[in-house]
């Protein structure tokens, strides 16, 4: 391993590839993997992009691909799609036409399914951002399909947000409702040329109306990704969130706020890896969880006893 | 506390609602009062109801009141909106209907918002299942909107989960996706008399080909609820269902699994209270999350010197 992150550090493609997958796989060594890469790390800019199936992202990550390529910036793709088994370096059904740009030394693709992902998919996705961060690409951008929970908790990793949604459907305000709104800090109108954009502009500004005042308005951005429209517009918003980020000093809270995170959810793992183990070393589990289901003992009163049966430091 | 617990074993309506709100409230008293009402429970059965918004499922709960309450069954009913901050014994906009229900001295309606369940909204909801078990309350229905991985959660405590879609939309296989298939006991079509109703029955029986072989096959019920359409086919799919669990063995083995992971979870809410507790007192977290910040420690090797530097057991 020690040999693969010297590799990723020299700009190795195959040991970045390599990395993503023993994260993925949650391999014994990925907790010293990732100790040997932070320092590495904070480095990438990371740029989330959700929107329902259909809404046309691919194709927008792939205009954006271009626009980012013409400032010479290099890129790490991820591309997530929780409902599907596939991972790994296989392009997924219609990222068919991100092998333009695969042959592009700077730009680094990846699909992430939830087959591979052990360790839970948003958690993959924070880890394989890592690798692309200690990799030295200047941009990340995750894409994920859908607009659900686990989408939202994948994005949250991101620095800034892109939230694409079409005319189509009539369902926006719908969508919205699901805790979209909060993360939102670009959305993309797509396929702009159908029926019903100026509806879907107007009740996505009525929406950002009602939020009120806050140091930050998310554009709203018309695009046609299939034509290429939209692109410049998106990425000069992109910087200009940065940008905001960055001034205001927001990009170093909200960072900080990643790392606290990330402890706390180490520090719980161990611990929860210590209790249980000595929990299956000294109880009888299943009689215990028998005695309950006879309403013997109760769930209460039984962790606190199996809590003070264990010796946490022996 | 006491006395509300006795109140409810007597069946008290108002000692119920209190309790509720107590749960909900994530009170100080709330695992006593669990433990308390814990050798009252595993009675009731319980009867998740999910789909999109818009689905009917109000209307639908109403009808299937009505048919439970042919059989002289008492039942509770709480409606879960993960969209909603109010909860209460407030009916929200669309239950008003069930008002009808509610002089009803057998029927007990509770709506759940976010606002109250401090504690989580699947968790509040698991909760106030078990008050309402110790109540005496035959049947227990949940009511839940959408179909995103928190309803998924929530319903993932009902014995039975029936799954409600409508012809409308066209979005059946993607309404599909998102893990419902998994937890779906019965479909009901709703609104049968809009357009596209065949279609949409065959596309889920098609779905449920592709699963396979199971021992049980959710029924696909076409409904009009709000007139009363296809709610007796529904209720009688419950009882099959129920029978199936029953004398198949798997109603045992889900609820031996359910108080598994309860106990499992009971500990690891008290493991991490300790933990996070002692942390507070003895580290400066603030600083080491600086430190971190800037690249100077890392969060894998920070977790476990935390850890070894409390004491678990003082």
């Amino acid at each position: 391993m020690q040999q693969l992150v010297e590799e990723l550090l020299t700009g190795n493609r195959r040991a970045a590839a390599r990395l993503i997958t023993l994260v993925e796989n949650n391999d014994k060594q990925k907790n010293d993997l990732l100790k040997e890469l932070f320092p590495h790390t904070g480095r990438s800019y990371v740029i989330g992009i959700t929107g329902a199936p259909g809404a046309g992202k691919s194709s927008l990550v792939d205009q954006l691909l271009q626009q980012i390529r013409f400032e010479k910036l290099s890129v790490g793709v991820i591309a997530v799609d929780p409902t599907s088994p596939f991972s790994g370096g296989a392009i997924l059904g219609d990222r068919i036409r991100m092998q333009d740009h695969a042959l592009d030394q700077e730009i680094f693709i990846r699909s992430m399914g939830t087959r591979g992902s052990l360790g839970g998919l948003s958690r993959s996705t924070r880890e394989a951002i890592q690798v692309l961060d200690a990799f030295g690409k200047d941009l990340v951008l995750i894409e994920t399909v859908g607009v659900g929970q686990s989408e939202v908790d994948i994005v949250k990793t991101a620095d800034t947000t892109v939230v694409v949604l079409t005319p189509a459907g009539g369902d926006t305000v719908q969508t919205l409702k699901a805790g979209i709104m909060e993360i939102a800090d670009v959305f993309v109108i797509n396929k702009a040329d159908l029926p019903g954009m100026e509806r879907t502009v107007t009740e996505v500004n009525m929406m950002l109306d009602m939020q009120g005042d806050k140091s930050w308005r998310p554009p709203v951005i018309p695009a046609v990704s299939i034509r290429g429209e939209g692109a410049a517009e998106l990425w000069e918003a992109l910087k200009k969130h940065r940008q905001y980020l960055e001034t205001s000093g927001e990009l170093d809270r909200v960072r900080r706020l990643r790392i606290r995170r990330e402890l706390t959810e180490q520090v719980e793992y161990l611990v929860k890896q210590k209790v249980w183990e000595q929990i299956k070393e000294t109880i009888d589990y299943d009689k215990l969880v028998e005695e309950i289901a006879g309403r013997k003992k109760d769930p209460y009163s039984s962790a606190c006893e199996l809590l003070e049966n264990i010796n946490f430091y022996r």
